[in-house]
């Protein structure tokens, strides 16, 4: 057997200090990995140099793309416990020409209509009960942060042992211990001092050269400022303030304090928590604010800078890239997608699906993300330092925005920035580069199955939600939803009329059974013995699939309308029988939102990370599943599909 | 003071052996009553006879209604932290004349749209861990379940302690120790074999003599019965099954197994689970049945009984009244409303609110959803005895029970049963007769603000649900569920239009301030240091005020639009401005829900258990708080609203 794999059934031998991953830093990218990885199986020594978790301040702020992956992950429900505040809308004050003080120019969504999420609010909760959270789901996989624990030196060698070529060495920080532990890969998610970063001698990229000091302060406070439970941003003659809500009736401002271009200017101590009060509450004028208690001060510098590169060997990977300004919070959302976008990488290439090749995407499509946000960052900044929208234009931007698609107007730059401001604020705004997982309609593939006529889905965007009915107990579920994040390719059959496809469905198990199929390359080794409780991988942790008629849902009979490959499937078998307000005159809504034909369906390949990977219609004969061994033959270790290739 | 109320903001002084209220047997209706209570700072002994929660089996379905109390005391996340099943559909199966064995005749919604449910499906979760959900919320507010330990004796003694008039005798199971504790009030929540319902000599009146035995297990099945997932209603020529779903891949089976009217007669033991098994399998024919694991078995007989009175001195309550039979779980329902109705009028009581008579209503109310549940349970076994209702028959009465109000077309017996039975089986049928506290259009009240014409709501009924927009931080939320349980009557005003309801508001506000208005008569003692924090009761634990506007969020300025006393409570003002599809035309979707005027609004009082008690108009002048101080006056210890009688 390849040393290099790890087979997923595979029961690993024990060797003390051989781990799959070793994980350093125990901030939101280390966990997410982390969390990801040990419940998919494998083995993971995950270090942090602090004694325990973050106690207060720190990055807050849950984006709506971000709360639908914790949900995906089944972590929702432990975040929303702690009752966090939800920001819904932002507003804007501004220096007032008839009053002393600031007034409200207006406010906007920060999830507007023409973004089409489930939870349109940014969550705020402080990040140390967010670790917890994952920490928590750590420990019931076998995996306990080791604490306060700092990596002293690595280096991999391939020659010394080529499954584990890693070499880490570990060392308690007051050097009460120390450990050389082996590893197939090293992750740090270190933060902005990495020693990773420094030993592999990876330069930060400023894409401006000025920094940035905040003060940022967490308290209760007393106040007439009535919109104290809502996100703001406010200019005034005395400073610019930005308010956050947060859980337990606090509030966060950050307060922009000073800007430098002088790399050794240190200003973290020139501030005290009383100084920032009182400018906070001279910007406020006329209202009046008073802290009954401050539960975290700070002053420091923002930069905006990108690492250059995120590995060098695709062994050891460097996680933490950039920290935009204007933004704050941004940080913890991309560190999530980061990790989940490594995560399956890893996974895939370790089962021994996909080719050590497939890492190389994880630089290429996190670091695009990073650079567009950097870029958007100084775009927004450059368009909104001097004034704040007005209320007028902020309606405008919002109205045109839900109709730009169908009467093709010529956008203005503020009606295109602030779009872009909420596509990124909501996390929504990601979109991966056509790659060999993302294939756009230029894709060079050979199938013109691929990219239907008339689909609204994007490549390398996430999949578009919708309601569907489960057949099996009639529940009403979020589609998008159905399948965890267990790490698999979700196969998403819409089957349109069982009348019209009935065939085409047919043909595409016949053709899954095929030899090279990627269905029959990659079954699990110990599939006879899966339990027939298992509702998403019972026949391998390759993919999962759903099929979804377009039907009431008690005129679906498993036994009858679903093939049986399928219908094994049973907890994944949908009616689409629910109305959707966004496409109010659809039969099929799930369908309708696809863009996909109502009668004749069509396949949604969707990537472990939730992101679109290719589309394809559904006819009859071998053409959708040639379609998807040419898709995962792109990447997958095995050659899929020949004995279609005369057709 | 008055030896006999308990002013909710005193502190008690702890003396060690008196409790406000003695709570036995910690099943849904005490752990409810004791959480209520606890919750709202009342001192609790409450024992339970068995050495820890339920550990299997028993009653778990919550239904919809249910759940909407849950979620409003905070405790739904919890309970579905457990992943519980839930039921949206109920089918019919039937002996076929065509094949060998079952086939299914058709299936409804157990909660079909013409209820406007929020959670329209029942939620299946082992009792035990519903228990543990109510124990653990116990826990913070300081009140430990004494097991196990039983009750001995009781008397009512007002001359003993005119402040704590019952004294209770408390015992270890095992005798390891003796208890004689006093309370305000005794409370038996002990189940069917109930010790203070024997000494108080109440009788059990039998609606029927017979008696049902049921098989009841519990286990992980393989099956290819296709609505395992399902609740179902089976009945073949080998006997009938009911099957409800479960969580963690479990499912129940219900078996009827035989009647009888002998009183003397115990078949507990003539079953086995492996007869019972067989039994289940012959009923399913032609699908196959195997067991995994079976977690809970037992035989035992239902009977239909009904408790005669629940006190007898307003001071020992006996709150288990019913046991119906063919509708598994109903049980629990009733009895966390029985404890809640209950909980609220001991407060309000003991509090200082009202007098002392409010607490005969508790019997009154609850006894008449007894008697109504027994009666209908006759009605609706009479009726499906025989046949289960062809599929065209839901179809046709779940189209025209959506249309039944506009058509007025007659009903046939099937569909009024049909419709019945979604209404017991979500537990919005409950609909308490006109009384004190339930103010019919037939009450002899002096104001003819009383039930302005076009309303919608239906007094003694739960509050019409409805999305509305928080005004201070822009979320959108749920109105009915914006009050916590907290003990305190719910004054929503919906205020029509800003510019049309200004001088309303304005009178209404001025009227409040009368020295002899509800609002007047019961400030809080301690109302000068209370935190700007509070939100629900700044004022009293009467009453909590809500304010909603017909207009878009952002036009409502909390400090010109909304009077002092109203704005106090800036959590609670929301803006009527989002689409609901039950009332697609309408401006303001909650107004047009409950049929009040969309310009001028109107004035909706809820019973602190979600009941509404009054609906009046909200006009210019003194006559809506004059509404309000008649309704509260006609149960309130302090004579109201005086000082307007010459009007």
């Amino acid at each position: 057997m390849d040393p290099n794999v790890t087979p997923y059934e595979t029961v690993h031998n024990d060797v003390s200090n051989k781990y799959d991953v070793v994980i350093i830093g125990a901030g939101p990218v280390g966990l997410l990995l982390s969390t990801c990885l040990a419940r998919w199986g494998y083995k993971i020594k995950h270090i942090d140099n602090r004694p325990e978790p973050t106690k207060t301040g720190r990055a807050d702020g849950i984006q709506p793309r971000s709360l639908d992956l914790l949900r995906n992950m089944g972590l929702k429900p432990a975040i929303m416990a702690h009752e966090p505040a939800k920001v819904y809308e932002v507003a804007f004050w501004d220096p007032s020409s008839t009053i002393s003080g600031i007034h409200r120019t207006g406010t906007w969504a920060s999830c507007p209509s023409f973004i089409d999420a489930r939870y349109p609010f940014t969550t705020l909760l402080h990040q140390g009960l967010i670790e917890r959270v994952f920490i928590s789901d750590l420990e019931k996989n076998g995996v306990n942060i080791q604490r306060p624990w700092t990596i002293t030196g690595f280096k991999n060698d391939e020659k010394a042992d080529a499954g584990f070529p890693v070499e880490v060495d570990l060392e308690h920080v007051d050097g009460k211990g120390k450990e050389t532990v082996r590893a197939r890969y090293l992750f740090s998610g270190e933060g902005s001092r990495s020693f990773v970063r420094d030993q592999l001698k990876i330069g930060i990229k400023h894409k401006d050269p000025i920094a940035h000091v905040w003060g940022v302060m967490d308290g209760v406070v007393k106040t007439d400022f009535p919109d104290i439970k809502m996100k703001c941003t406010i200019h005034s003659e005395h400073g610019s303030i930005m308010v956050i809500p947060r859980e337990n009736d606090m509030v966060r401002l950050y307060i922009q304090i000073a800007s430098s271009t002088d790399k050794d200017w240190n200003p973290r101590t020139t501030k005290t928590e009383q100084e920032v009060q009182n400018s906070a509450k001279r910007i406020l004028e006329p209202y009046s604010i008073e802290w009954e208690r401050v539960e975290w001060f700070s002053v420091y510098p923002i930069g905006q800078g990108i690492a250059e590169k995120y590995t060098l060997d695709h062994r050891v990977f460097y996680g933490r890239r950039c920290l935009p300004y204007t933004q704050p919070g941004q940080g913890m959302n991309t560190a999530f997608l980061d990790a989940l976008n490594l995560a399956w990488k890893i996974h895939h290439v370790q089962a021994g699906f996909a080719n050590r090749s497939l890492l190389e995407s994880y630089e290429s499509e996190r670091k695009l993300i990073a650079e567009n946000l950097l870029n958007f960052d100084a775009k927004y900044a450059a368009l909104f330092s001097q004034r704040a929208p007005a209320a007028k234009d902020v309606a405008a931007a919002s109205q045109q925005s839900d109709q730009t698609k169908d009467n093709g107007g010529e956008e203005n730059q503020f009606i295109k920035t602030f779009k872009e401001s909420c596509e990124f604020t909501s996390g929504y705004g990601v979109a991966y580069d056509p790659n060999l997982l993302n294939w756009s309609p230029s894709h060079p593939a050979q199938s013109n199955l691929i990219n239907p006529s008339g689909h609204k889905l994007r490549t390398g965007r996430i999949l578009i939600n919708s309601n569907v009915t489960r057949v099996v107990d009639a529940n009403v579920v979020h589609l998008e939803q159905e399948i965890p994040v267990n790490g698999s390719f979700r196969i998403y059959l819409f089957a349109g009329r069982p009348s019209s496809s009935g065939k085409a469905l047919q043909d595409f198990v016949e053709n899954l059974k095929k030899k090279s199929s990627f269905f029959s390359s990659y079954l699990r080794p110990d599939i006879d013995s899966v339990s027939h409780h298992e509702r998403h991988n019972p026949h391998s942790h390759f993919f999962t699939f759903c099929t979804i008629f377009n039907t009431k849902r008690s005129d679906v009979e498993i036994s009858r309308d679903v093939p049986p490959i399928l219908a094994r499937y049973r907890d994944h078998i949908y009616a689409d029988d629910i109305w959707d307000q966004r496409v109010p005159d659809a039969t099929a809504a799930a369908h309708a939102k696809m863009g996909l034909n109502e009668e004749t369906g069509g396949v949604i390949v969707v990537r472990p990370d939730g992101y679109v990977g290719i589309v394809t219609s559904l006819v009859e004969g071998s053409g959708p599943v040639d379609a998807l061994n040419e898709y995962f033959g792109s990447f997958c270790t095995k050659k899929l599909g020949e004995s279609t290739a005369h057709l």
